[in-house]
């Protein structure tokens, strides 16, 4: 009746099938973040957020399930994007198809388009989980967090530049140095037409590519589709110098709307680097286009991209085009550079000796006064009590035992030092608050 | 080729098919949290993350995705449970089985079971969603936050205290006026040890039910699957009284444990209601059961539930048992009561009055100061900048205009009582700040 086990099919379930031993995994992709590790990530997520509320951005939260009919829209990502093709389907109990989403900017448009109410501009913030059920590379993960902002309604490029202005704050905060880069679609789209280079879509997906593969690899990918005059496009989008002088040699082209765009940009904030080659994966992208990466080329990904999706709303509700421009910060990119120290948010941790009960009192009282601290549940021993606040990086142990209880004065230890004191509850509390 | 609309499979790709109209709406059961409304769920988590970190508790982050193995154990949620019935299950594109997690317990039990190097006591908490694929009544979604604290380690009834005690700062902090509901699922064995009523998982499932359906439902409930002795079992579980009263009434039961281990835990805190009809769902529980629902009657459902699951971490690991404890706040019901009354984070807004350039130096200087400041990028009239400030409930408008730029002084409205002062910027950062 039951196959033995390792021929089982993956979902029956332990306990029913005697052979059935259970394995004890995560599911391929996924990561557990331990405490220490989740620390460091809450700063970033805490600073983020402190610097995008400075903005004037409001936050939103939108569901992790989305129709799959919502994210495979022709408008959103794009059919030929990795998004969509990487977008976790499931479905519902009444049998609708699910997806779980795979960036927050797609149900961004869907929330906007389904509340015309709103007013305009709508800047939120949304920090919050993606889904992509993509290959295992060097540390990419399927559940990752992006910490997005976004203006709606603002065609001006006063938001694009409120947005690179509020990205180099972040990371200034975050002590990390980086690289703004930014393209605008337009002026790639007018390059391609000025070289009469036809399947644009297909194009941009392969010299998106130039970062990672090189340029070698691009020419051979954009020859292998049939394209034209691969070498002129290439020497055009790798032009050197100011952004200025890069903006002066785009003079010959016929369609000046998307230089025009970066000019206005530039006199509002011109802290970037203008990347006549930078393209971006998803298809949704009108406009201007950034990408954050750190300076000293420590990591192959970025820290942040984004830009402009001026079609997208307005397809959601089939109406006029509504301007949106935003930015998502990957966290998983950024906790892996970024500098943190604290190994536990414990301050202090209390043993008792024999008096569990008075030591729980002023326990409490450490608590009331907002000093985070733990007891000994467990009736240790002192040396092994040491041993346990050491390895969790408890900066100190505070001592309660009878003799203690009668002086009213406590041993608290400096576990780094290694620095002793006899303290009253009042003076642990000005010490540690 | 296409169908016509309407009969579309749910998951066609729009923009393909000619008939095809998108249907704008969000997946079923699940909520867009507006920023209001976010803004008072920020608060709720803040502040209990902060009565967590003070119990000394430490963050953890598990994945959303579990593998369904782990989520179908029969020692988890188990079989009956309406948690694995409602489990959302899909497959990764290797065909892995997968589910969304239904709550967060089973996936700290496995988090343990896999870090066996782990220190113990470990006391974690972490502020996650899980899904639930279940009927939509009033309010019930199938994507909510659970809240959770957990004590692993421990067999003392130390850390049941603990926690019960933190609960009650918890719902202090909130402003909440809660009774907390405590049992013991060794009592409730044991009475129906006492009278010899077999199938108990199936008896406690309904008995479960009583605060919801009423003792005479659950009378006929129990009487259709065959229960004797109903009248006594109602009649030992519906006792009255203070804690002490109905632990002496309990005398006459062989098996003392369950009873032992609530006197110990009210030597430790007794701030509870001793329930002997509470249950608790979910199969996993082995001692102490918790439930806090609101004094005044308001919410049907509880705000926070929990207890003792002392086996599922060992039979994760094919070991000994190992001791566990926890409770989850419940956010959605908790923020339907709570009360907050901030409509937004931003502190002013900046209306310039052609001198864009000169305002956002002033709306930067006061950003540099921790002043959270939007300023107008449509470039509005003044009756439709301050309406839109009045819609946004932002309290504070400044106007920057050529006249204030020459005087250095400018005007700040305060939007409820309606009072202007002319104020420098630095009057401004200490009015704000």
């Amino acid at each position: 009746m039951f196959p033995e086990c390792g021929s089982c099919d993956p979902g029956s379930i332990p306990g029913r099938c005697p052979f059935f031993k259970m394995k004890l995994m995560r599911a391929k992709g996924t990561k557990d973040i331990n405490p220490e590790e989740k620390l460091k990530r809450d700063y970033v997520v805490s600073t983020l957020k402190k610097i995008f509320e400075l903005y004037g951005f409001v936050p939103l939260e939108t569901p992790i399930l989305e129709r799959y009919e919502t994210l495979s829209a022709k408008f959103a990502a794009g059919d030929e994007s990795d998004a969509l093709k990487e977008t976790f389907k499931l479905k519902d109990q009444g049998g609708r198809v699910l997806g779980l989403r795979y960036d927050l900017t797609v149900p961004l448009g869907r929330f906007v388009a389904m509340n015309p109410q709103l007013k305009m501009p709508f800047k939120r913030y949304q920090i919050g989980k993606a889904f992509r059920d993509g290959p295992i590379e060097k540390g990419r993960v399927r559940e990752f967090w992006q910490c997005d902002v976004d203006t709606i309604g603002v065609k001006s490029m006063k938001s694009d530049a409120e947005i690179l202005s509020l990205v180099k704050d972040a990371f200034k905060a975050l002590k990390l140095d980086v690289v703004i880069k930014v393209n605008n679609r337009k002026i790639l789209d007018s390059i391609l037409d000025y070289l009469k280079i036809k399947n644009k879509d297909t194009v941009m997906v392969s010299v998106d590519k130039l970062d990672k593969i090189g340029v070698n690899e691009v020419k051979k990918e954009l020859k292998s589709k049939g394209v034209n005059k691969i070498d002129e496009l290439i020497k055009i989008i790798s032009v050197k110098g100011s952004n200025k002088d890069k903006i002066k040699k785009l003079d010959f082209l016929d369609n000046k709307e998307g230089v025009d765009e970066i000019k206005e940009l530039i006199s509002y904030f011109n802290d970037f680097e203008f990347d006549l080659s930078l393209v971006r994966g998803l298809s949704y992208y009108t406009g201007t286009v950034f990408e954050v990466v750190l300076k000293d080329g420590k990591l192959k990904c970025s820290v942040a991209g984004g830009g402009r999706y001026d079609d997208m709303i307005g397809n959601f509700m089939g109406k006029n085009e509504i301007a949106a421009v935003g930015i998502a910060f990957g966290l998983e990119p950024i906790a892996d550079v970024v500098k943190f120290d604290e190994k536990t948010n414990v301050k202090v941790y209390c043993i008792p000796i024999g008096c569990y009960d008075e030591a729980l009192k002023i326990v409490n009282e450490l608590r009331k006064n907002g000093i985070n601290t733990d007891i000994d549940l467990l009736s240790k021993n002192i040396s092994k009590n040491l041993d346990y606040a050491n390895k969790k990086g408890i900066p100190y142990v505070l001592f309660i035992g009878e003799n203690e209880l009668k002086l009213g004065k406590y041993k608290l230890k400096d576990m780094v030092s290694g620095k002793e004191e006899m303290l009253s509850v009042k003076d642990v509390v000005n010490k540690l608050v």
